[in-house]
């Protein structure tokens, strides 16, 4: 059995750790998807990130059984010709939990305890008690989404003396939130508001499911986060919200164009951090990734249950 | 009975609760020692942040059975003249964790994520994913001091997945530490340190405790943070310890001299965060501290157990 990797830079470790855990398997670790070509029409588990493959590709792919994506974005995915072939596709979706729920907790910290102003007292050797602090501490976290990202955020908060609340298509209660609701109630959730973090994926339910009005219900004070997909909110909402002081801050790591232009107001607007879509970025990715093929290789060998199993139909 | 405040700006809201509360008793609400201590000879209790006594003010004071000192830090109060009159003190000792370990957790996420870097890329509008992030989870914190502050520290640390080491003079083990360890056993924890993180309060025995051996054995990739007292260790041994890469980063709240000389060699080291004094500050404190107050002044109407009391011969 030929397992072929495409995953630039794995670690010697890890290739070791994997080998030896499947001795009966081959492994094939390739720099991209230009060396792992020539091997693909042997493989029979495909190890990639899931933007490197095509119909063509997937054609020469004679004994192709199972795409491991270490990825949650499926995207590019030519899912129709997977399908047609019933390939088992399955991805990392969850890995992200941990790094984007500290992103989020470190943002907000950074905001509460007014971070910007303190590098500015330190740059001026300025001794400073003035600067206002707040406290996490007894307030209110708002989180679009109830996913595995949204949940690990409101473990945090939740560690903080926070309130959580979680608003999600279903409205179903679920672990680390205090009070859930559906979409269609946000409206009732948002005044409360300290923080509201949004952590959605992008669908057509929630492209451009955030308006003006969300933000004019929530309260002067509250800090609005979004690290899930830019195409949340229009720009032009979040400026005007925070230019008009119907919030206090926003910090965005996504947007609806990415890289963020040069030129866009938001690098100019004090009460609008920004960071450059690295809220995921964590050096446990590609480890993590692995433990999640590892239990999957395994399930697959013994026929077990394996895990995040893709619908090829609907592409996730 | 009279209950005499020293206390400014005291929020009309928790006068009102307070009054409300005890209805026995009368209130006089002063804006400073000025102002009460023209009533301190009528009052039984006494409210001050304890700065502002001294030997002929406890003379005056000839009713007074309990002072309710709202801080942790007793060095100013005459205690010879309390105890001869064997006057009740309390303070409100605990009170500082909540901020504090929130300070903590907000300084060690910003040195882990890079927090400085981002800011610059902000300023320059300069979208940058290659500025290296690390995870909190995974790690390790060793803490100096196992009280309140560092308790609550290591709770939110074992939170965030890491892994929490208490060092005191007993080494008892306490809640939210996976391992504890004496002072002279302090060697042998420091080398799998990524955080090292000091809640000591300031005395005899803590006076100058760290020294130029105890940072040759921190990890060249940890970070120290000292909220605890400034006397801990000299600023040459951390100047030095950065300096020479010992240790990647010193996140600094407190100082042998405060303010902190503008001159001082810290403002320009890059690798050295400087915070003024103000991890415990926060808009809880006076809320908090009359809570303690009103639980003490319950018990004390009642013949209760009162809470943090002080030994006036020892001092705390």
């Amino acid at each position: 059995m030929i397992v072929l990797s495409a995953i630039k830079r794995v670690p010697e470790s890890i290739k070791k750790h994997i080998q030896h855990t499947f001795k009966e398997a081959d492994f094939l670790w390739c720099h991209g998807i230009e060396e792992a070509e020539q091997h693909l029409n042997k493989a029979e588990i495909f190890i990639t990130y899931g933007e490197d493959l095509n119909d063509a590709l997937i054609d020469k792919a004679k004994h192709l059984k199972w795409i491991m994506v270490l990825s949650a974005g499926m995207d590019r995915m030519p899912f129709e010709a997977i399908g047609e072939r019933d390939i088992l596709v399955t991805n990392v979706r969850g890995i992200h939990a941990q790094p984007m729920a500290e992103y989020a907790l470190s943002m907000i910290l950074q905001v509460a305890r007014n971070a910007k102003v303190l590098y500015q007292r330190e740059k001026e050797h300025a001794w400073d008690r003035s600067v206002p602090m707040a406290e996490l501490s007894g307030s209110n976290m708002v989180l679009l989404g109830t996913g595995a990202i949204a949940q690990e955020t409101a473990r945090l908060a939740k560690a903080f003396n926070m309130k959580t609340i979680g608003v999600s298509r279903s409205g179903k209660s679920k672990s680390y939130f205090d009070e859930t609701c559906t979409v269609e109630e946000m409206h009732t959730v948002l005044p409360e508001a300290d923080y509201v973090v949004a952590a959605l994926p992008s669908t057509p339910e929630t492209s451009y499911l955030l308006t003006k009005d969300h933000f004019a219900l929530m309260p002067a004070r509250s800090v609005f986060l979004n690290m899930g997909r830019g195409d949340l909110v229009e720009s032009s909402v979040i400026l005007e919200a925070v230019q008009q002081e119907e919030i206090s801050h926003a910090v965005l790591d996504v947007f609806e164009q990415e890289p963020l232009p040069k030129d866009h107001p938001f690098w100019k607007e004090e009460k609008v951090t920004i960071t450059s879509h690295l809220s995921g970025i964590s050096p446990q990715y590609v480890p993590r990734a692995f433990e999640v093929f590892e239990r999957n290789m395994n399930a697959y060998l013994n026929n077990g249950e394996m895990e995040n199993i893709i619908d090829t139909k609907r592409g996730y």
